[in-house]
């Protein structure tokens, strides 16, 4: 198989809460840089370019971010960014992408990636993609990706793997959303189970044919909206019929019989909080990390800092410390989920400018 | 007695490390606003300006401090503020400004105070001061101000209370060196111990008497230094000989029956380190505290938090969070004391620029 029928399909979303201060509502994570000075949509990017090219680099994003997206993209055409008059979830954003994917054949596969996942190394990346995109070429079959679990994480939905199909891929028995503790660490006991990544690839006609099944009215609207000119009055009228519901929810879990699962050789990090930093810089001898600047820690341990300037520690664990031009957060890292809790209270009293 | 002849001697030093990074070498505890805008150097010559004038008012601080002292003290004679070649602890200091203040006559009384305290309500103090002053003027006493205990602090000296004098004003039993936490409680139990609060009234003439006997080599030079014109050579010869030596350790404490105790009715902190803005900074509900800009607080309790961003905590307690143009500091209170070991450490690692 070669290479030259598949495109990337990269969604950028958010709504730049979950690494605030550093990510705010301009400031989605996937413009954040959080492992190294490119932001992480870049690195989507760049990762699937060999696979992919800029020419078939796709990529769906909310109309506040699209300026900055374009900037980040610089090499990508400018035809190839698809800015969303209103977020409706991933389905209609998929089937968006769709639309163009199919000018160049019903044979066209797409490879739907998030923008702001950190993944390594790429060439493994890249294997697993082109195997699952083979397999998305025979026949009429979503694959989607999984990943060995490390550890008993309730943040994930999780994948009950059936029936191997050939090399790393397998047949889906199950979807499972986000599990309790308890849940998480049977899932992980039985040995059958891996992280749902939240990445697929699939020939368009696929998807659409799925989509025509089980959301027929958001179908409908992308015939339209296919069939026209698809001037921005054409993206309006579809973005404001279609219905918010998740690829997932929407597609997947109503498709199990023709969903197989990749089993993923490469690292990935959805780093879904702040607290998730730590599996992605060094720390020092204490378990402090920090990416620049000075530190000097006494008595200190197991804290994760984000500023250029010097921060001295002293007496305190655990913690994590973020400064931005306006704002300093100090966070509990067992804490880091509720930092949306944080984003709300600044809302309520009308802080909005530092959101 | 009028006051014409009550000088203030305020004594300006410091090393900045008890405050930093708000304190650094070029920014010691004094010329910070620490409960307001006004530096504490500004605030306590403000205070004892309706006693001493601007023109009795004399300032003793170092070489690299003396342009920024100059600019605080706007309206105080640029020939009142005296600038220490070099540092040699506080019996040459007050000697130094002693020889000055006996130019107005041998019955000059010189009040001589810490530059970084915070006193009020300034009309006690200022009666206090006339108190001590009277008492000052009656003979040969050395007259000290001692505060009611309101903790087992082990940060003061004590003095231990003797017979009434008059008034408020008792005799000095005996001097104590800080003591260990048992003792101090051992002393607040017996009733009879007030705090050292390190300020001074007496004659100057009776002060150089005292020198005389217990530091003679030290009032040789000061007789040369009195007597010479007093230029820029004659300061540097005084200073180049004269032994460092505390009031206390050199004067006071051999002078035990001279000395007598005014017993303060006026509110006094030393503010001696970052924990010690909880007593003069007021607290929010959940015992947060913070001057200047907004704070979020979610599960979080009583943290001190310096710095005029936006402050978002979630989940921490017992912090000082203090932020400057280029270091942040994050200390559990209870090891605010050690802030001195960072400096070293800083010092160590030869992060000048930061001290």
């Amino acid at each position: 198989m070669d290479d030259s029928n598949i495109f990337a399909v990269i969604i950028a979303g958010g709504r730049g809460t979950r690494f605030w201060p550093l990510s705010r509502t301009a400031r989605p994570k996937h413009l954040l840089g959080l492992n190294g000075p490119d932001p992480l949509l870049r690195q989507t990017v760049d990762r699937v370019l060999p696979l992919a090219t800029a020419q078939r680099t796709l990529v769906v994003t909310m109309k506040s971010h699209a300026d900055e997206v374009r900037a980040v993209l610089n090499g990508i055409p400018a035809k190839n960014i698809l800015v969303e008059p209103v977020g409706k979830n991933t389905a209609p954003a998929i089937a968006l992408a769709a639309a163009h994917v199919l000018d160049a054949g019903p044979d066209a596969i797409m490879a739907v990636l998030p923008s702001d996942h950190i993944i390594s190394p790429p060439e493994k990346f890249l294997d697993d993609l082109r195997e699952g995109a083979r397999l998305a070429a025979s026949g009429n079959i979503l694959v989607t990706f999984g990943i060995a679990p490390a550890r008993p994480e309730t943040g994930y939905g999780y994948i009950e793997v059936g029936r191997k199909l050939s090399g790393k891929a397998f047949a889906v028995n199950s979807f499972k959303e986000k599990p309790n503790r308890k849940k998480a660490k049977d899932y992980i006991g039985t040995g059958r189970y891996l992280w749902n990544s939240g990445m697929f690839v699939f020939r368009a006609q696929t998807y659409m044919n799925m989509v025509k099944e089980h959301l027929p009215a958001l179908y409908a609207l992308w015939e339209t909206y296919r069939n026209s000119p698809r001037a921005q009055d054409d993206l309006e009228r579809y973005y404001a019929g279609a219905e918010g519901v998740s690829i997932d929810y929407g597609v997947m879990e109503k498709c199990r019989g023709s969903v197989a699962v990749v089993s993923a050789a490469f690292q990935w990090s959805d780093v879904g909080s702040w607290d998730a930093i730590d599996e992605i810089w060094k720390a020092d001898a204490a378990g402090n990390r920090k990416q620049e600047g000075e530190l000097v820690a006494l008595s200190s341990r197991d804290n994760t800092v984000v500023t250029k300037k010097l921060v001295a520690l002293l007496g305190v664990e655990n913690l994590i410390v973020v400064e931005t031009d306006d704002a300093i957060l100090v966070c509990k890292k067992d804490r880091a989920q509720e930092i949306k809790s944080l984003v709300e209270e600044m809302e309520k009293r009308g802080l909005t400018a530092y959101l």
